[in-house]
């Protein structure tokens, strides 16, 4: 029988027969030759069906046309079709004016933004390709992606810890840790920006509190031009229906107007977990002057993006209010995957003290806490059993989380039932690990 | 009556009069509040509806599977789902593996090309943005979008004239003027690449000879890491049917090994001209060596490209001979307002030595060369008439055209009707510039 006191209050025996007992467990998942998935935040064939009506939306020669008559097939419109600035405005809580609208990937539209400063520099300022060092906060656990961006540029990543702590006077603090950063981008000129996803964190699912923005937004800064790249690419991606339990987040453009830093943010959304990930549209927005910096150079790369793709958007899901009625359709699907793994995770560990997750109320993920040193040993064991996780580590800077004890779980893409089987695995796997790392000290 | 002699042959008083009678016809068109549009290579709306069963190629979930079983709604496939990359490969006459698909904008794909030089060097090299000075070779006349991607980098742009020579033995020249290139390149290790549309070029319309494509492959460089950046925009924008009539282009790639630079050359095509400009896909190929290259710092900046759209590509386009029927279709269209311009210019300057000006068998454009001085006077008066042509000096680096002589036609988008009266005024303004040049000698 399965132990359901906490691990450290057992003797090595137990431990012992409780670790034989799981490896005969994990022999059976084996010996099924299972192949699963939980490593990417991606959506299911019953989600991409929901914009089915996408594919077909814009049918004929007559009906590529944007209101001002713009011929969506031909060249131009480096800014995009205004209809499509106002629906991606509406994502970015912005003026479509500030919003220029790109390809199917906010990652490109980042990683555009990123080599621009280093090869321009920012709104006048030196390129940063010319500085000795150029630095980057990453509070963790983060995204992969992003840190690979800032890596390929060689760019030093300082990595900060997300916190979810309450001020001495009561206000929530939710978000990278202000104290550290504060001090960090004041101190340091090679300081130039930091990462945030700041509404449903990956993997975290946290949404920074109102009073994280406000200092982010109001902090003094070493380096003038330093940017928060404010990734928001779940902005509308809630679990829920109901607005009370839905987070919200407060505009970092109304925050750095209100502290005088307007030029401080650049932020990103895409489509890409709205309608099709490899075929959505994705956009940026920021302060006046840093999108007339953008477009500057911009205007060398590109002559337009695809404005069909646009069109077809904005005919599919309307404006702010049909975003948002899709999304729910989104959630009644995304509900029940994270309701299992959660369950599976207070069933399978809740009385075991070995671990600890979150629960968010929106987003992709949930962020999955072990024991020092189990992390690594966690998704090995899984991958072995057929079952693959994102790599340990790769929500850290560098692949380097020095605890190793963090893990990503992305329920969105296997059905409930392999879900099911893949946190037996997981659970299984977690208390190998965890039994190993015990009895090893 | 219109002079038909020679200017250079008429009195000053015979060439007083013909400006007051031009001046009178150029009123007259002054007063009809034309509004004309010669000056970019668009494809006009005829040519886009070709393509319209684009739209609905892919219609519902079930259809939106690549060959391999890839979902090309979701994310990734970094290099391009295989059918893509093979019918793109077959645009740029190389292999499937040596073909990445990339999104609706080839210059995109030469922007970001050279922009990973700078920041990362080529294969192994500098980064190109750490060297004191970057040159690069600009073909006359050539594409202002080119100028514009190397002069945003802060490359020092070098003209060198596009020839039609022959050589002693009796072998065709055509192209950049290879004698100079030679030198050039084997001098200065500052320069770093040439620019080259080596087929029905634009704006010349001209394509280079076998031997002029084997001299730049074996050409001696100083720079180990030149490139050599090979839009082949035109490669199937042939205006005849006939093969006779169609120019054939020695493949750069094959030079290239031949010559043991295998690494020398990117290639870059698009579906711009095939399609839809605006909602298309394009590619760029290279060696094993440089598409690893590539892929290693593109893996950061994108997931994949729109799959989508690559799909519907394939399902219409199907293969190289399914594109060569589709550019039957729009060289039907085309033919005529290549005609219609050439006889225009026959017609009106034929006989007037003051002008000459390309009669290409493809591409989009015609190069018109007038009097020294005179182009951006011609351009002005056009304007001001209600023709807008591509602005003088932008077939030449930073704007400069020395002689102030070369003006790019661009005949696609008018109907032929409006190319009929747009020809007209501009050959009226050819006239008039080139009476004011001779009249102030």
């Amino acid at each position: 029988m399965a132990a359901s006191a906490p691990y450290a209050d057992l003797t090595e025996e137990q431990l012992r027969k409780e670790l034989a007992r799981l490896q005969a467990e994990y022999e059976s998942f084996r010996v099924r030759d299972l192949s699963l998935n939980m490593a990417r935040g991606k959506p299911s064939a019953a989600q991409l069906a929901l914009s089915e009506p996408l594919l077909t939306i814009v049918k004929s020669n007559e009906d590529c046309f944007a209101a001002d008559g713009t011929d969506c097939r031909n060249y131009g419109v480096l800014e995009g079709i205004p209809e499509a600035r106002a629906l991606m405005a509406s994502l970015l809580d912005d003026e479509p004016e500030n919003t220029i609208v790109f390809g199917n990937s906010s990652l490109t539209v980042m990683y555009d933004a990123l080599a621009r400063c280093l090869d321009f520099g920012c709104c006048g300022s030196i390129p940063w390709a010319y500085l000795e060092s150029v630095k980057w906060l990453c509070p963790v656990p983060g995204y992969d992606r992003h840190f690979a961006v800032t890596e390929t540029f060689g760019i030093k990543m300082i990595p900060v810890p997300l916190v979810d702590a309450v001020a001495a006077d009561g206000t929530p603090l939710v978000g990278p840790d202000m104290d550290l950063v504060e001090r960090l981008v004041a101190e340091d000129a090679a300081i130039k920006g930091i990462w945030c996803v700041p509404k449903y964190a990956n993997p975290t699912g946290i949404t920074y509190s109102d009073a994280v923005v406000r200092r982010l937004a109001a902090m003094e800064c070493a380096a003038p031009d330093f940017r928060i790249f404010w990734d928001n690419a779940y902005c509308v991606h809630h679990l829920h229906d109901d607005p009370a339990e839905q987070d919200q987040l407060l505009d970092i453009a109304v925050a750095c107007r209100e502290a005088g830093t307007e030029d401080r943010y650049l932020k990103f959304a895409s489509t890409s977990k709205i309608t099709f990930p490899g075929a959505g549209i994705s956009a940026f927005a920021a302060s006046p002057a840093n999108v007339a910096d953008a477009l500057a150079h911009v205007k060398n790369q590109m002559i337009g993006n695809d404005k069909l793709t646009q069109l077809r958007h904005v005919r599919f899901l309307k404006d702010a209010s049909g975003v948002a009625a899709h999304m729910r359709e989104h959630a009644a699907i995304l509900r029940p995957k994270f309701d299992l793994v959660l369950d599976a995770l207070q069933g399978g560990l809740g009385e075991l003290a070995i671990a600890s997750w979150t629960d968010p109320r929106g987003g992709y993920f949930i962020s999955f806490e072990g024991m020092e040193g189990t992390a690594r040993r966690i998704v090995s064991l899984a991958a072995d059993a057929g079952v693959t996780m994102t790599g340990a580590g790769a929500t850290w800077p560098y692949g380097d989380d020095p605890t190793d004890s963090n893990i990503r779980i992305a329920p969105t893409m296997p059905s409930l039932d392999e879900l099911a089987i893949a946190m037996e695995v997981f659970v299984c796997c977690v208390k190998i690990a965890s039994l190993e790392k015990l009895l090893e000290g």
